[in-house]
């Protein structure tokens, strides 16, 4: 059956052409392709002003982004053998860059596959779909995980709250197979676990592996915080790496219940601390005992979500950078990241300037990086370039 | 003897307050304290339109930026004293994050010292003026390097364009003791051996050697290209990571002659060939002969220097760039870098996504990043994030 079309307004297949994936609802011509004839997940061809085809989208016709390219060839519409194709090209290119079975294999746009994410942890897939018109298509989309990576269990982790925001139920859903509570994945040459089938999800983010590498240098024989420390995925390679003592706060027990399993199975005694509760509250405290660390490695997660949250979020960051500065001995490092889009480096730059000289510190910047190479860029979606991740040196004023 | 006044207008202090260390000659309240009342590297205390004293700056009275903060202690004037005191701490960074004495030592206003940037090559320091108001202080920051450095040899290597634009005459000296026609030196490990005596300097950056060791992952048992290829920096690490061919473009034979004996010290056999010669004109009689590359790597010098050269330096970056996408394999991975400050981050992912949509070529950004950590970049000043560093991979569209 040949896919219905989809006119787009004047001018409106500028962003298209130049490289983007996204149509938003006012730049259809809906007198000629009204929205409400389409259901959520459909397909069609888009096409320009003057009738020329551009390719294939899918669709939420409710939403704001109501339609998402999937491909520029309108022979190709999304089904098995697409996903197949799209699964396989994004596999050579992890299979290049690891030498294990354990990364993030689809990152959603950056992988040309719009609001699909896929987490590796060797035969256990966890899957997550993020846009309202590619959750009907899961059946063809757990086929072709199913052919090319033979996993033992899938797991649909579709429980992230930005689902409400699509319209989207939130659950956690054991696809395919045996998926267990916990799994082991290998990182820079460390083991882990962590556990994926607990309904609030601690997660492991293989977006930082490198950064957590590059970090360790500056951790050795010094004092560490890890702020928002998670399943120790900065605390274990700082010790490992020769950290006099790493202190790890996050409000998660289960996050430091998974922590303290990590530490063992990589043999680290004393020299990890944990402070369960607040993390702001444990700053705060650290504070008044007067404690000092040479190196804080802060990877909190997103304070901005939404674009009406920038104002509240950046808040909550130079809240956060203050907190962290005003703990640093007088030559300290601070490592800091941001999971928010809508953040940009030049504002991190900024926010950070302004905390220091606030607390009437230097800074200089020392490292820029972002998101590791298994959760590539679209170059037309600055969404896509999330992860900020910068590495400063704070000190006296002078 | 006290230092005289330089009164800026109202509100023509929030830029210092706010961490930068520029002023520009329209903030000044030139009826109070003439510009012209001033000499070239003279110094002052800046105050702001109240007469609140605000830091000593050194002047530039005939430049746009005619002042630049070097202290916010009005105490502390540009002296030997507070030379060393930067020096040592910026030496301590240095010291911080490698092993042997090869590194940028200054970095300009990175280490709060405007217009001075110093490589150090063991017993060698190059050191370069960029700032007019900084050269008549030549004198006492030779005595600084010689106190904390103890070098046997120091360098002026002023001779670069850019001087022009201050005012400045162009010139290379020694300095101090004895320096050599060309220096060893050690970056990730390996030695490299390169000419600083030669009027045209064909220089060695190590800002890039942080992500020269990244880079060479992907040259595993891949041919790969190297275009301005220098004295073998990327090429020399890639071929032995196991490149199964090398070949450079550049179009100066001395950094080829460089090259060649780089590759001699660190036995590398026929697999790395050298074309010298124009760049473009080589990669285009590449294509002719349809050579393909699985890597390219581009370090081309800044094509942008000043602000007005802004358009015609990102079309010479989108020509290099369709030069380069032309010649890779199905699957390659371009990595390219731009030394220009005013060539942003943004627009070298619409330049390099304007390219790969040309070619009718998908691309996926890998990784981004910057200049190694001794290269510290002040978050107030943006020209000093010059260097930015990205990994694509180019795909067949789809």
């Amino acid at each position: 059956m040949p896919l219905p079309s989809l006119r787009l307004k004047s001018n409106a297949d500028r962003r298209l052409r130049s490289g983007h994936l996204w149509i938003y609802s006012n730049e259809i011509d809906t007198k000629q392709t009204p929205l409400n004839r389409f259901q959520t997940g459909d397909q069609a061809i888009v096409e320009n002003a003057s009738g020329k085809p551009l390719g294939v989208v899918i669709l939420s016709p409710q939403a704001l982004i109501c339609a998402r390219l999937v491909s520029r060839d309108i022979e190709h519409r999304l089904d098995k053998s697409l996903l197949v194709h799209r699964l396989n090209i994004a596999l050579s290119l992890r299979e290049r860059l690891f030498d294990a079975p354990f990364y993030r294999l689809i990152h959603a746009e950056g992988d040309l596959l719009p609001g699909l994410e896929v987490d590796r942890f060797g035969d256990i897939l966890v899957v997550q779909i993020s846009a309202a018109c590619m959750e009907p298509h899961k059946d063809i989309i757990l086929e072709a995980l199913l052919q090319v990576c033979k996993p033992t269990g899938v797991l649909w982790r579709n429980d992230a709250p930005t689902r409400d925001l699509e319209g989207l139920e939130r659950y956690l859903e054991v696809a395919y197979g045996e998926v267990p509570e916990w799994v082991q994945l290998l990182e820079n040459n460390l083991t882990y676990n962590t556990p994926i089938l607990q309904k609030k999800v601690i997660g492991w983010h293989y977006d930082q592996r490198f950064n957590r590498m590059q970090a360790t240098q500056y951790c050795i024989n010094n004092r560490v915080l890890s702020v928002y420390s998670g399943a120790g995925s900065w605390a274990i390679p700082a010790a490992l790496a020769g950290a006099s003592e790493v202190l790890c706060a996050d409000a998660s027990g289960q996050a430091l219940d998974a922590l303290e399993s990590n530490a063992q199975l990589n043999e680290i005694g004393a020299t990890l601390l944990c402070a369960e509760g607040d993390v702001l509250e444990t700053l705060e405290s650290l504070k008044a005992d007067e404690e000092r660390f040479d190196v804080i490695i802060a990877d909190p997660p997103a304070f901005i979500k939404r674009k009406k949250d920038i104002k509240s979020g950046e808040a909550g960051y130079r809240k956060l950078y203050e907190h962290c500065i005003r703990l640093l001995s007088r030559d300290g490092i601070f490592i800091c990241s941001s999971r928010s889009p809508f953040f940009t480096e030049e504002s991190m730059h900024s926010t950070l300037l302004a905390a220091a000289r606030h607390l009437d510190r230097n800074i200089q910047i020392l490292e820029q990086s972002g998101q590791s190479a298994d959760h590539p860029m679209h170059p037309a979606i600055p969404e896509t370039r999330y992860l900020k991740y910068t590495v400063c040196r704070i000190l006296p004023n002078s």
